[in-house]
């Protein structure tokens, strides 16, 4: 992609609004702009690391077996009352009459939806287990959306759902999934603290989440220094390691995953039954799994930053490369710019290349910002003494490689992990 | 993927509710259920044409200079009295209160939200032109939804506009989309029509639709036998072709794209300016180009079906090849199955292997309806003389060709054309 007929509005200024080092950054670096409070726009940048956090879900997700669907926003709110979390959920839950007078919920969750459809389809034990997700936008009406992507109206979640015949098969899942979410925090670069929490609203009775330290989560989470134990910090909480009675310590994290098994809640309520191997008909036993994956982009980017701007995983980076012509005006300098384009084009790679007619300082300071790892530098060197100068954008600012032109293509390959 | 662990729940029957061959289809073959009326999940089958439909368009999108972001479906309704089309759209656009008394709507299309994102970005002709585009979900309060996904409250747009400083600019932008449009549509298997059209609440002078003539079609052509000029039915028209005069026929048609020149219908309203080389304040010119995505997996269907079922062109198709071991219990075919199964994958492509302890029969009439371009038929013969038959769905259904098990791969590859 070349800058220039590109969508990418950089801000040299943190802006007003913003609340977080995540919102600053995801702001500053043209990643999303706020349409209204608590709903944004993903721009083409954002919408890169997006679709790249994505990609790791699926795998993960294909990896142990879940096959993926697309359920609607719009659900009827009958669907809701048969569980009695119309109540539960209340205000956060945007509702209207559509104009033939039918009760209109959005989708905060899906827990409704995705029983009812197996409800029609699964009725024998021959069908069990059976895992299904989708990565799909909720609503949920916030009264006090903050932070960016963290707490938004309109959001993009995974959630996964477990469909077994007993205890044995849900708690097979629950550890696939266990196992799979350890995979994808690692993959997206992210420390993560996994701790015993409260069902809450969603039922069942063993859940743990997966946390995010971060000075700005609005989640608290107790840490046991001595045992290393965690658990999500409640109200009532006696504030001792049940393990080893340490007094346990206060840590502010993003929650970015959840789990849950839920037993017979939803199948019950729905009346999603299965014939079991002797003919009797029991409620299918559900589990489910969810990970915010819009907000994921703020908390990878709490993770990984510094005064200059994101430093991103390889892996999540709108771009592995970005090419740095310091003057766009020198047919050498240009053309050698396009060359070396043309030629991670070729290899299967997306590139950017900043050919916009602006200071050096200028396009130093906005690679920094974008943080994308492999920063390609086509300036003087390259005419004097035909180097070019490779920088990586987690490395200190000094830290540069001299590249003779013959090599940097193998150069920018090797760091950027490119085949 | 192995269909035992998957969720493909065909019917054997016509659904009651089912309105046209697409929408029976749809339903039989497992791909939508319905949620409520005009409101659908999409089964992991569906998902897949939907994602190669859409993987078809981003490659034609990227190729004219467009870059994917992301607009959100929550929409401040004071946006849309800017441009006084909450009163044009009137009843269609879905809106309510949120709970701090905000007036939002849920978007029917997202000309205002584009606009007013670049208005605040774009303010100098050199970051012009500019084009823009999404896949996104959008919502309609239809008064009456038909046909499973032709006429539905929540589908699948591919939006694009484009940004320009003079008609020009405007001119070549619309050319290039004109012929992507056209590249998309030959991709998908679709027979089209090109039709010059009405731009109705779009605003703006000129428009073009893309056709797909189809029995259930609720759009109407007017199509002249003699010079084979186009345009779509208006209740005004006059009946006589415009060129030469010959009484022009009436084919019913489902519309898959409509492209506007906007003009500055909306850059004038929401204030969308740029500086021109001379300094001076001029409106931007717009044009969108739009596609109904979840509507063309339907169109797709209308014009590639036969008695047995759906017969998916290749690339749109959600899988290439499916695999029939005809006897799960017998050792030796269900090996092969794998076998094959294992390096199809191990080629890149995804594959279906019905492992279902089902009949012939069953499978064979399942197969067909679900349409997959390859059948691989493990049975009988390979028992007694190590052959595997292959049949092209889209050939008749004696049309076999029978392959010495060594050859197989190799005739696989060949026909689902896999490198």
């Amino acid at each position: 992609m070349f800058w220039s007929g590109s969508f990418i509005p950089t801000l040299k200024e943190d802006p007003q609004e913003a609340e977080s080092t995540s919102h600053k950054l995801l702001l500053r670096a043209g990643l999303v702009r706020m349409l209204m409070s608590g709903v944004y726009s993903y721009l083409p940048l954002g919408l890169k690391v997006l679709g790249n956090i994505q990609e790791i879900i699926r795998q993960e997700m294909h990896a142990c077996g879940a096959n993926e669907l697309l359920l609607p926003a719009l659900q009827p709110l009958e669907l809701w009352q048969k569980t009695n979390r119309d109540k539960d959920l209340g205000q956060v839950m945007f509702s209207f009459k559509d104009r033939r007078g039918r009760s209109i919920c959005l989708g905060p969750t899906h827990e409704e939806a995705i029983t009812d459809l197996v409800r029609s389809h699964v009725s024998s034990y021959r069908q069990l287990p059976l895992v299904l997700y989708q990565i799909q936008t909720k609503f949920r009406d916030e009264i006090r959306p903050r932070f960016g992507l963290i707490r938004a109206c309109e959001f993009i979640m995974k959630d996964a759902y477990s469909f077994d015949q007993d205890e044995a098969g849900l708690n097979k899942n629950y550890e696939a999934m266990f196992s799979a979410y350890k995979n994808i925090f690692l993959r997206l670069g992210l420390k993560i603290m996994i701790t015993e929490a409260d069902s809450g609203v969603m039922g069942g009775k063993v859940s743990h989440e997966f946390m995010v330290p971060s000075q700005d989560g609005e989640d608290v989470v107790l840490s046991c220094p001595k045992c290393a134990g965690a658990r999500t910090f409640n109200e009532v909480d006696s504030q001792d390691c049940p393990k080893c009675k340490t007094k346990m310590e206060k840590l502010n994290c993003i929650e970015v995953g959840h789990i849950f098994k839920l037993g017979t809640k939803y199948s019950q309520a729905i009346q999603a039954n299965f014939s079991d191997a002797k003919g009797q008909l029991k409620p299918i036993i559900m589990g489910c799994y969810g990970i915010g994956v819009s907000r994921l982009v703020s908390a990878i980017i709490e993770q990984n930053n510094d005064s200059g701007g994101i430093i991103w995983p390889l892996e999540v980076a709108p771009f592995s490369v970005i090419i740095l012509p310091l003057d766009v005006a020198d047919a050498s300098i240009i053309n050698l710019a396009k060359d070396i384009y043309r030629q991670i084009i070729d290899a299967g790679k997306e590139v950017l290349l900043d050919d916009r007619d602006e200071r050096a300082g200028i396009k130093f300071k906005d690679a920094d910002l974008l943080g994308i790892p492999v920063q390609v530098i086509i300036g003087r060197s390259y005419l004097k003494d035909n180097t070019v100068e490779i920088k990586l954008r987690s490395s200190s600012s000094k830290e540069k490689i001299i590249c003779p032109k013959d090599q940097v293509l193998a150069e920018i390959k090797r760091l950027a992990n490119i085949n």
